[in-house]
């Protein structure tokens, strides 16, 4: 089995925004998708955690794009393992077009943890380690995103299609509330970009999350999700270059 | 180039529900790329009408599953051209496990428009014709779906993710509104089933649609999509056996 994962998939018309280009959401299902393929291969993808009720859980996520790839264009996407630790592994991608020009990168940090406790698992000895691979990622890892105080402009209500197979509000689906709290100006910007995200708190169907944006400098917005005033369940912030 | 259009997808874990079945709004999107592949391969697809302003507008589909596929399984749709006529197309659809087994079938009717005026051209002498194919499609056509009179039950206002590239809310995201505002025990039936939907009016950006369902019978939902109290936007009907 090769250390390093590919996934290939081109880019239908039911994938693209009015500009045309791949939505930020499909581009992280797709990094998921990336990720899940490349673990089960492996031999520590969810395949095997489900009988050991164990699952992944996407702590922080960090990306960096040249723009989004075009209707019928092709994303190629590797990942490969940077470390294992005994409660983080990291996880990195590189983002290329069909025609092997590299356009991205992105950086995660995942934990393990019981499906029923929901408390975390060691990494150590679940045979991870043996893909930890050396190949650069020159982007800066998921920081702090820090949040400016202010009251919620929107809110949602978790469905039936946000949940995950774990019932919860699925990691590519905070992404489509994020950016759909946006002003769609946002998404209409075409130069290269930075996409990071921190995930707090799980969302369970039916619950109201708040949604709250502020545009610290005219380059950079920042997002966050919330349960009520209190309860912070997500932290986003996109850079444009 | 053959007359049968086949597209195959795998079915990945950001793309199933909690019961790890595809998501039926996932499924609209795989049929209606795989229609779109095969009318750009076969000269008359977006690719060739975007430059003479022109569009495809799906009117009505029937589709009928003997259950969704799950994770990790592959899904194979062949599509052909039943019919055309000056005003409509009429494009069936069969689904195939990986294997090769047939689990259902669905039929559609097209119309295309102009983008400016948004008036319907005609389709004789488009090259549809010579694609016309006759193949067993053992499914009922679209029919007339019934509203029973009732007050809106939910409402969602359509947002950037929502948007296809004409920035109208886009066919599968119908499908994913009409799921959400069903209860989340529809989607937990594991019998075969009929889905039919009728689109009616383009939804802009930002426009608030109301949302209404009942079940006239126990195996049947009906839910309608409306702007206000007097538009209606979507009708459609689902129907387990």
């Amino acid at each position: 089995m090769e250390i390093v994962g590919t996934h290939t998939v081109n880019i239908h018309p039911f994938e693209v925004d009015f500009k045309n280009r791949i939505t930020l959401p499909l581009i992280v299902n797709h990094l998921l998708n990336t990720a899940g393929i490349h673990a089960n291969e492996r031999g520590f993808g969810i395949q095997r955690l489900n009988k050991e009720n164990h699952t992944w859980v996407l702590s922080r996520l960090a990306m960096e794009l040249k723009n989004r790839p075009k209707c019928d264009e092709t994303l190629r996407i590797r990942t490969w393992i940077e470390n294992v630790m005994r409660s983080f592994t990291l996880r990195n991608f590189q983002f290329e077009t069909g025609e092997g020009e590299v356009i991205g990168y992105a950086r995660s940090i995942w934990a393990m943890i019981d499906t029923a406790t929901r408390h975390p698992v060691s990494l150590i000895g679940q045979g991870i380690e043996e893909y930890i691979h050396q190949k650069d990622c020159p982007i800066e890892k998921p920081g702090k995103i820090i949040i400016p105080e202010q009251s919620a402009q929107s809110s949602f209500v978790v469905a039936y299609s946000d949940l995950d197979i774990n019932k919860h509000l699925n990691s590519a689906k905070y992404v489509e509330h994020i950016i759909d709290a946006l002003p769609i100006e946002v998404m209409e910007r075409e130069s290269p970009f930075r996409f990071e995200i921190e995930y707090i708190e799980e969302c369970h169907y039916e619950e109201r999350i708040d949604t709250y944006w502020t545009q610290p400098t005219p380059d950079e917005y920042v997002v966050a999700l919330s349960k009520g005033s209190e309860k912070m369940a997500c932290k986003c912030k996109i850079t444009f270059k």
